[in-house]
């Protein structure tokens, strides 16, 4: 059966976001620097358009996160723009403009139902609004043999997480400080909820530290 | 110039030590899970009179920490026992028996005035009540040439990390989560003060991540 993956970047004090998450600051005030080490990577910038960039440790652990993925699931945070009801005259359409870098299914967690939104190379946003459950139960759908990938945001991952639903978990822990913003355990409790460490990266730049089922 | 250092044992979600601490569990509920990697070392074991154990890349770090300490530098929560001012009666003489594992002098920082006291092996326990400045400057006079071991507890560490007095910090980063307690960089701010990785060491039981100022 298809897994349920996900990766996410943290601070050495737990957080994946800094504190006041917004439309012009999506990651909170500093939450850039959680991020750093993978935008010097020849891997992203080459999916981003653009040249250069370092091959090291890293490189193998992201070409594995993107690979065999059948279809995202994110959380409606995470597909952004504002809270509550959709903007019906002036809708927004995520993050990523007319052509977003998923090109397959992209299963959004909403309470606010709406009609999916096709945009350019083969993304497909589906809004679904029965649950957690009921959102999976779609993307595995959608992603047929290959995996989903539960790209966050942080309380769509906490959910998918307690309730045993993933398979996999990378966290690219980075060695700095953010003090306050959204941390990603936050009310998980004090088990990892069948996940085990089973392989560790290191750069000085960030700790990959791989969870799976045994 | 003597060093400041201070190794310390951190689940994922960033507690050092679980929640509900008390003289018959110092650690907290759950807090002996971030010491299980240590316990199971032949290093750990041998300092404690006990034979056997394992020998794999935890073994170097251990020793390192442990060498060239002239010192320790402790916080009154560390030593244990109660709050508040010192039981005259029957005093509190630290968690460790009559002959603890220190066998040197140790600076406890303490609000309330009280005697040296003298134990077996070495262990010289110094009741400073000057403020850390005047409890690292004792620390360094007892320390000579040698390091001061910053023991802890999370407190003390938060303290001299907030004012730019750590040169060294090892986190050795447990995969398990405790869900509350007491976390280590609580209201240490949005940087390292002057630390930096500089070095990953991983093994399946715990990450050790060395910091130091460049």
């Amino acid at each position: 059966m298809s897994k349920v993956r996900f990766t996410i970047s943290m601070s050495l004090d737990g957080f994946v976001a800094g504190p006041r998450q917004s439309v012009d600051n999506p990651l909170g005030v500093g939450g850039m620097r959680l991020h750093e080490w993978a935008f010097a990577l020849a891997s992203w910038r080459g999916r981003h358009g653009l040249t250069g960039g370092a091959v090291n440790e890293s490189t193998p652990v992201i070409a594995e996160a993107f690979a065999n993925v059948g279809a995202t699931l994110m959380g409606r945070n995470m597909f952004g723009g504002h809270p509550g009801p959709w903007n019906v005259a002036n809708p927004w359409n995520g993050w990523w403009g007319t052509n977003p870098p998923y090109h397959h299914p992209v299963i959004v967690l909403t309470h606010y139902a709406r009609e999916p939104l096709q945009l350019d190379g083969g993304t497909v946003f589906t809004f679904v609004t029965g649950g957690i459950a009921e959102a999976l139960e779609q993307a595995r759908a959608a992603a047929g043999e290959r995996d989903v990938a539960l790209a966050g945001g942080a309380s769509a991952a906490r959910q998918y997480l307690s309730a045993d639903l993933v398979d996999e978990m990378e966290i690219n822990l980075v060695p700095v400080l953010l003090g306050s913003g959204e941390r990603l355990f936050d009310g998980v409790g004090d088990n990892l909820h069948g996940l085990e460490l089973i392989r560790t990266v290191a750069t000085p730049q960030v700790t990959h530290l791989k969870f799976a089922r045994r």
